[in-house]
């Protein structure tokens, strides 16, 4: 297995088509991509290329959010961002409250991002810009995924990336949030283990694990590495049901609860 | 970045040298480990290694042992080892218990495998093996180190992973329960972003995302494939507090409950 940033991607704008960018990207590179690359995009370029910026400035916060925002030591209007985009809140923390975002992964602040997010068009001095995630992460890595697979004829597998931290351990890991062309679940049951049983918990997040592949190359330059791709991984090329597959149902998990 | 297995590790036996056993399949195959190679070993191999079977037919369950099992539909002399192998109780649930292990994570019960933990020598028919974690998987993974380093000359890190299930995401993903000579989190808190701001949110759990990468390419293979060198990846090499370094402080923990 190798990983390999694209070099020369630009961390997009507003109305970017971004796999013209990353076609563009690869031409002038020495790596043309092959059948069964993954490709692995962060979520932050995405969301830059749908123009998910919102101006805190123009944000006006429900009673709610007010309320949450009191509890939470939080800016009522990132607070207002917050609520709007996740299905509901899993922990209030301070500094940080841990939802459920409206395409199902609980996550800190419903992932809206507020660093790293100017952009190149000017704004005022009062604004305060944000960054949603992508509209659907799925739709948008699919998206992706048809604009590769013509730019190159390849039949080629999409990842959106995010990072996530998590209960009971320290530090972020690359997570997918879309997913296009691979399976984000990867089920071993009924396969007979190495002494003839069948194995125990053997549905791997190969999804996840792609995605904290990358951000371990991601991570490792000072400049931005938005695009990175995986090959040499074996999967059944086309299936994929989306990254909703890894949400587990709060039905399911002793760890949900509603506030 | 690039990552693969080195062939013809056994999966080990009780009382074998590990990190002999990896040098004479390093030194067998065609692909000699450079400095700053990082080796990953998946526990159970380490475990077996270190004789950490447990026959289910030997163990007395202590009457909280009985209790919790009934509570879990689970066999009571498994609830007793997962009891003795951890210091509290996060959740139980039909089958599972999820426990802080004596060495800080919060894993489905305790760590202990029922799967593929058949050994070479003969066992009665009554018998049922289970495999604890290793002692100190911290140690353990200093102990290789040490071995590999002193066969090898060059400078390596070592990674002890397992798969471990979580809360909110469905599958199991690798994460690093030993580590050594390598930083198993990495702060870029300080660094400055693309526009001038200090990055947020930027802990990554290094060790861990490493152990997903190994995880990602050891399902690759229908035979074994407990060892993995991780190669590419920049880090202060030598520099590591250990495995324990990636568990959250109860505390600090939104998620943690003892019951």
């Amino acid at each position: 297995m190798t990983a390999f940033a694209i070099a020369g991607v630009p961390i997009a704008s507003p109305g970017d088509d971004l796999s013209a960018l990353i076609l563009k990207a690869i031409r002038e590179s020495d790596r043309p991509l092959r059948d069964h690359d993954i490709v692995v995009v962060t979520s932050k370029v995405v969301s830059r290329s749908e123009g998910r910026f919102v101006d805190l400035a123009d944000v006006v916060p429900s009673e709610r959010a007010i309320q949450v925002a009191r509890e939470a030591g939080a800016d009522a209007r990132f607070v207002e961002l917050v609520l709007r985009e996740s299905v509901e809140i899993s922990r209030i923390a301070q500094g940080a409250i841990i939802a459920r975002h409206r395409c199902g992964f609980v996550v800190a602040n419903a992932g809206i991002d507020r660093s790293n997010v100017g952009r190149s068009t000017e704004v005022s001095a009062t604004s305060e810009l944000v960054l949603l995630l992508p509209e659907d992460s799925d739709a948008s890595a699919r998206a992706i995924r048809a604009g590769l697979m013509a730019g190159t004829g390849r039949n080629i597998a999409v990842v959106i990336s995010d990072s996530f931290g998590r209960p009971f351990r320290m530090g972020t890991v690359g997570v997918a949030i879309g997913v296009a062309g691979l399976p984000p679940l990867w089920d071993r049951r009924g396969d007979v283990d190495l002494f003839g049983r069948s194995l125990q918990h053997t549905v791997t997040a190969l999804a996840d694990q792609v995605a904290a592949t990358a951000d371990l190359l991601a991570g490792q330059a000072d400049e931005a590495r938005p695009v990175i791709v995986v090959r040499g991984i074996q999967f059944r090329a086309g299936e994929s049901g989306g990254a909703r597959d890894l949400v587990r149902p709060a039905s399911q998990d002793l760890y949900a609860r509603a506030t």
